[in-house]
């Protein structure tokens, strides 16, 4: 049978989610616990790989298994065998044909920026950090140019595997949470580091390096050495992954 | 000269406040850091030691120092010899009356409580966890009975060392903020493992197993061991020292 699940994680000791041959990754991580519980070894395909230090509120990944378990012993079982660092939320039976990744319909990333003079201990690996103050109205109108369907190339790191370029941007929205800076992007798909781009672009616009239109002009430059320095990792959250909701995945709201 | 520092950190990776010998404690770390900037030895005194595990939004500090620095190298110049977990965030100069300790009106906690059936990976070490569900309107109706001056001896540690377990509570909201319930206290002063003693009986009030009036019983038993045990140290925060505005300290509002 076919069991997707739904995963959240600390990325801040891993080396991504990827598995890798002796990395630590969240991948191995969670194979390992789940091929206890199975008592036979099992290989996850998650909905989307992160990077080093990337966190995740809902991973989502689906594996085979013949092993005939109560559906706890997947959510259960298995965080009794899993780090801290690494949790089950959910688990649920899907038919043959879904498949985490290429019946995900749409992704959204988070981005957690402290923005004050001072780094934050307490936040230290969760949240980026920028010290000069922010101006959150021209952000907002530099990220209203990615709105849309773009070739993204401006954002897309040289070792990115995507077939295309060209990805749908559905919403860009920044906001104040307490001390918290919050960027919630959300994308059919994302090249890789394009979040982390894209933050580092509109923190230039926020602090008066360039004004918003600069953000059109990079767009349509394609080039990426004309962009901002990739984003520190410690403040990105794969946030959630957008199915159809005829699979009736048990995905909660995110915050 | 006499100066003052608020210092924020993250306690998980620390044995606990107060400075042991070859111990990996705050103190420890932050007395290195304000020592390598003063070229000489600086000890610190502390408004409150905090237990292994145990967090600070703002613990206050002073010290005394011949070393003649501007200001901002006792924030930028010792946060840069600071791992991540601990911060400066701010230092001001004070008069030789000024004594972090006894110069304190009052301390406030927070406790912060993940209530989900699933633990959190993310809030992993900066948060407590109960998986069942807890009644807020119940869990605030016991904790009126702790308001005003009390013997919280029912909720002291067999090895604490204040002089009287009489203490004065001004204030206990419990609220949720998003998937996390917050509690914060404030009293003139907390016996050792006070918050984290009431914590663990407003879980037991919150879920239904002890009437909320059972709290005022507890309180005039003055017994510890009729209490919950002690509750995780993962979500406790030294949030915030009053001091007498004279002192003109330039602490922030706490979020």
């Amino acid at each position: 049978m076919r069991i997707a699940l739904g995963v959240e994680y600390d990325g801040k000791p891993y080396c991504g989610w990827q598995s890798q041959p002796g990395g630590r990754t969240v991948q191995d991580t969670l194979q390992s616990a789940l091929s206890h519980i199975a008592d036979a070894p099992v290989t996850v395909n998650a909905a989307g790989r992160t990077d080093t230090g990337v966190h995740a509120l809902e991973q989502v990944v689906h594996f085979e298994t013949d092993a005939n378990r109560p559906l706890s012993a997947w959510v259960r079982g298995v965080n009794a065998m899993l780090p801290p660092s690494v949790v089950v939320r959910w688990a649920h039976p899907v038919p043959d044909e879904f498949h985490a990744r290429f019946s995900a319909q749409g992704r959204s990333y988070r981005y957690l920026l402290i923005n004050k003079p001072v780094r934050s201990a307490i936040h230290a690996g969760k949240a980026g950090w920028f010290h000069l103050p922010l101006d959150i109205a021209l952000m907002r109108e530099a990220a209203g140019y990615l709105l849309g369907e773009h070739d993204f190339s401006a954002f897309r790191a040289a070792e990115c595997q995507a077939k295309s370029p060209v990805k749908c941007m559905n919403k860009i929205d920044i906001y104040l949470n307490g001390d918290v800076l919050v960027f919630d992007l959300e994308a059919n798909a994302f090249l890789h580091h394009m979040v982390r781009n894209i933050v580092g672009c509109l923190v230039y616009v926020g602090k008066g390096k360039y004004p918003p239109a600069w953000m059109a002009d990079l767009l349509a430059s394609r080039t990426r050495h004309l962009a901002a320095p990739t984003f520190s990792p410690d403040g990105l959250y794969l946030r959630r992954i957008q199915y159809d909701p005829t699979w009736c995945l048990p995905q909660q709201e995110m915050m």
